[in-house]
């Protein structure tokens, strides 16, 4: 956190560049803060009227006070990120102007205050609270905090910034014919600000609450599994924790260092050699505190996977791959078929790296003799590059806005392509994280669920598989993930109606706009997209904390058990597959625009199409079921013990 | 099948019209006889290649022997509901041309062929096969026959029809905007062709062995639960299904007297009859055969879900309904939000009906004391009204074929709405068949499972769901089904690429044929679909048997126990999901075109994007998905015994 601090300090020294840049740049803080005042009040009201049933249950008040510190937290790590990355934005802008490479280290110093800051506080907060409790069972509600407030930043974000992003493109670049981030279009300011509420903020909490959920469940698995190592067992997952931490700031330092190398080159290099130092770290705490190498190779089978989904993601994404060039060519043959085909490769994509993740569950569960404390190791591992993963994640964005804010006020920059080529890297290392936040949730979700198993003894059913129990909580379970996802999807539509509806109408009514002589209303598009989102993610948040809750108590503990594995199942897949989907259609876009140099066809229009269909897709759907299976899961570990007594 | 006969002959024996229209229907006719010829020619080769493996693996040629009974009866049954309805789609539109309720009667009496030599085949060959073998379990190679030459025919019949509804659309429509069913167009014909091959020929197969395997597990599993009953308990199964046809018939009977009234009444009507008599049928068999009210009510349940299914589909389909008018108006924003909307529907409209499902199958269970044998009623009740139900789906391409006819050959029908009124009612009952099929799948599959889990005794698990095996087999199974649907997805847009390219080669090298002066080399449009469809059904139908084998013999009982569930949870939401989300883009074409008045407009055009990317999801991906449940599940019973001497 010291880092943190000190990174944040040396990107507010640098200059915001001319007048305009900082009007524009105030104008996106302003909405911002806007959002995340209005965000942070209605999860307070969640979270509060929450503190009183949770007390009464428990009849422990360490429990609810665990919760809204886990919560607290999670804001806390989200708000911190945010901040900076807003006033990274104008900043990278500036530095643009004379210098693409120190361009690229402002963005980049902007994400790794995201990745530290999430990365520590989830660190500290476990910490904290086991070093005062000495019970991991009793931080269950810290874990269930962080998800529940993850989910909501996630949809509230998610649903913010794609229904701005789509009402700014529809009207302005499809029916009026105006470019990208054009200052005429009164979307324009909700959109940027999108980019940091939702990209920014909403991994973060995402990532805030993996973290934490895993040191949690891997003590709470490892204090019963592992007994007679006594606290060597508890402390083994924390030592991971800050292995990560170290290691990725020496990769972060690594990636500043390669100044004179492509900036997704340097990337690699820091994250290769980062990955080289949590392995070493993994392998001191193994022998030393566990003295088991068994766990070790789990541990690595888990960074391995979550690397090596990195290579598919690559084949699915790369510009030079043969699913986008398809995927180019079959917007030859109109929107319908850029779809159809789009949906064939997004519903095929998670195939591999779900292969890979069951590979090395199966490997670390095998090499450990039969223990799920492998599985337990494995997990961790998924989350050691987490730290540098997040960084460049939130990097995205970051240059994303700046190339926004170049545009916005017409300033020139040194090397014209700079910020283009920075953009591009983003869309990459985007759709990476959210490949490796799939896999690392997915193995965090058999790990949580694995914990519930434990705590609820789900050793033996009735009929085994065949209890009609197990067979339908199962199915219920499976089919409640795409009901969640048609809320999300349908969320975004709404929202994104309403700035449609908003952004014509400004047009309409003030002609003076659109020849550049009139200043737009920005703030009114804010406001929509800021009440709508809230609106709408209060019942997909419900649908994930009451199913369990409702399952449980009805059907009992071996149903929930069953319906919880069936959520896993399908969000494991549909996750990626929306990620991936999404990701696809854009990046088949910007081929047709770049390589194909087709710019302005019916082709594109096509692929435009495509993009926007996959925009709630991938930015909304798809990351927040990362966080809804793990919330379910959560949820169902919180109320365990209650379902014990029935 | 006398009345099959009967009925035949029937339709036969009515006028086929004018010249123009006989020729018409000799193309039509050619085109879906060189496809089957072609199609059967492969199923037989994929048949054949099974022999010699099943005899040295089963060590007994009765099971090779039912499996090419099996598939032999499948393909007969189709065979002669497609003939059928080739000879009915003619004679519907030349008897429309005096009457539309005589045009009503044909077009269902063909369909209702269809429907009855379905039930009737199924029923025959599985009693023959009791009467010879004396041992249910040897006849799983029946099943099995069924099920693999059923997803030869869903796949090849639905890439064949959608590739040349999407290509002619595309081409004719969208680019040329000539008509739909302009005999200008080269690939008119083969759209024709397809609505025979794919949705009569199709579905015929899929229903067959649904029939045939709900017959065989009920066996099985009756001679293990209901031991004390004797031969009693394996009548029980087959008194069912003489039922299920003798109500039919008398439903039937009932719409063709209701001769003054709506089609769509008159359907209703003789649907709620059949069930009635369904109902008494199932009643007396309960008490004489098993003395056991309660396996009554476990059989009135499915029954009652399987209708229920109906009202959902109304409110989701009805052009009257919410989501069909939402849809519409998203339309107004363009195709991004048509789709984006759509897909939020379709992901949502599964659940309901599912809902129903699971309840069904937990009454059943729970009203029988907890025997697996109330699922195996509920299951049993769902098929009671398949021969009626099929009968007005098969119906559906029929009068939508007449009528194409009838706009090909530009004849004057009496009543210029009767035909329109009668494709209207075809699509309801379409889209009704699928979601009954959906559901009556999904028990089905439940009970095939539970019939493997009774052979292999998957009573007790290592850890129980805990076990990683279990969690492993399940996400695998879970995640096959999406990697099924894209290619049969991805099958079809490979297909339609072909048309487009050659129904523009034809219209661009021979610009006469727009004008009307030179006749379109339809049989070349037939002869891409049908090469293309025969080869892309390979590589899915394979997936679906080969993964059970794989997962079987490398991880064992238990992980493919696992497996067959996880891929049920799947597949059965995917099914209704892809069927649903497709109508509902049919239908809000249909409502911008009709109510709305909107036809021509750039709404309308977003609408016809919508719809077709909805094609291969209701029409391929959809249905085929039905019976990759099945075959999964049977592939798993065939290997059972193979399974247990590991």
């Amino acid at each position: 956190m010291l880092v943190v601090a000190y990174l944040g300090w040396s990107i507010d020294r640098e200059p915001a560049g001319t007048p305009q840049m900082v009007e524009i740049a105030a104008y996106i803080q302003e909405g911002a803060q806007a959002f995340i005042k209005r965000q942070y009040r209605t999860i307070t009201i969640v979270i509060a009227l929450m503190i009183v049933p949770l007390t009464i249950l428990f009849k422990d008040v360490r429990v609810p006070i665990a919760f809204v510190f886990g919560a607290s937290l999670s804001l806390l790590a989200a708000y911190i990120g945010l901040r900076v990355a807003v006033k990274a934005n104008v900043r990278t802008t500036n530095a643009a102007r004379t210098s693409s490479a120190k361009a690229f280290a402002l963005a980049f110093k902007g994400g790794t205050v995201m990745g530290l800051s999430v990365a520590g506080l989830s660190l500290i907060g476990v910490s904290l609270l086991f070093w005062l409790y000495q019970d991991p069972n009793l931080i269950v509600g810290f874990g269930f905090g962080a998800s529940l407030t993850a989910l909501f930043a996630q949809l509230g974000g998610g649903i913010f910034t794609k229904a701005a992003d789509i009402g700014a493109d529809l009207v302005g670049k499809v029916e009026k014919h105006i470019p990208e981030d054009d200052p005429r279009n009164p979307a324009v300011i909700a959109d940027q600000v999108g980019d940091n509420v939702g990209d920014c903020a909403g991994r973060g909490s995402d990532l805030f609450e993996s973290m934490s959920d895993d040191y949690i469940t891997s003590m709470i698995l490892g204090s019963a599994l592992l007994s007679s190592l006594g606290m060597n067992g508890l402390m083994f997952p924390l030592m991971l924790g800050a292995t990560g931490i170290f290691a990725t700031m020496i990769g972060v330092f690594v990636v500043r260092m390669c100044k004179n190398i492509r900036p997704i080159m340097a990337f690699n290099i820091g994250l290769l050699i980062s990955a080289i130092f949590c392995a070493l770290g993994t392998f001191v705490s193994s022998m030393v505190l566990l003295n088991d190498i068994t766990v070790f190779y789990a541990a690595i089978s888990g960074l391995v996977a979550s690397l090596a989904v990195g290579l598919i993601v690559q084949y699915y994404m790369g510009l030079n791959g043969r699913p986008i060039r398809k995927l180019a060519e079959s917007s030859e043959r109109g929107a319908a078929i850029n779809i159809i085909t789009g949906l064939s490769y997004a519903f095929q994509s998670p195939f591999l790296p779900f292969l890979f993740v069951l590979m090395a569950i199966l490997f670390s569960y095998l090499i450990t003799n039969g223990s799920l404390y492998g599985i337990v190791a494995c997990n961790l591992g998924t989350d050691l590059a987490i730290g540098i993963i997040m960084s460049s994640d939130a990097f995205g964005p970051i240059t994303d806005n700046a190339a926004g804010i170049a545009e916005m006020s017409g300033i020139k920059i040194e090397n014209e392509r700079a910020l283009e080529e920075l953009d591009a890297m983003g869309n990459t290392t985007k759709a990476y994280t959210k490949a490796f936040a799939a896999a690392s949730c997915t193995v965090s979700t058999v790990v949580i669920f694995a914990t519930y198993g434990e705590m609820t003894k789900l050793y033996s059913v009735g009929l085994g598989l065949l209890s009609p129990v197990i067979i339908i909580g199962l199915l219920l379970g499976a089919a409640i993930p795409f009901l969640f996802s048609s809320m999300s999807i349908g969320a975004t539509a709404k929202t994104a109606y309403q700035i449609v509806d908003e952004v014509r109408r400004q047009f309409r009514e003030n002609p003076a706009i659109l020849e550049g002589k009139a200043k737009p209303d920005y703030a009114r598009c804010v406001d929509i997209a800021t009440k709508n989102a809230l609106i709408q993610m209060i019942a997909p948040a419900l649908l994930a904390v009451a199913s369990p809750i409702v399952v449980g108590l009805l059907l009992g503990k071996y149903a929930l058990g069953a319906m919880l594995l069936g959520g896993l199942g399908t969000s494991a897949i549909l996750s990626p597959l929306f990620t991936f989907g999404g990701g696809m259609w854009d990046n088949a876009k910007k081929y047709i625009e770049g390589k194909a140099g087709m710019k302005g066809t019916p082709t594109h229009d096509a692929a435009v199409i495509g993009d926007t269909v996959g925009d709630p897709l991938k930015d909304v759907a798809g990351p927040s079921l990362n966080i809804f299976m793990k919330l379910t899961n959560m949820t169902a570990l919180l109320i365990a013990p209650i379902l014990l007594l029935l």
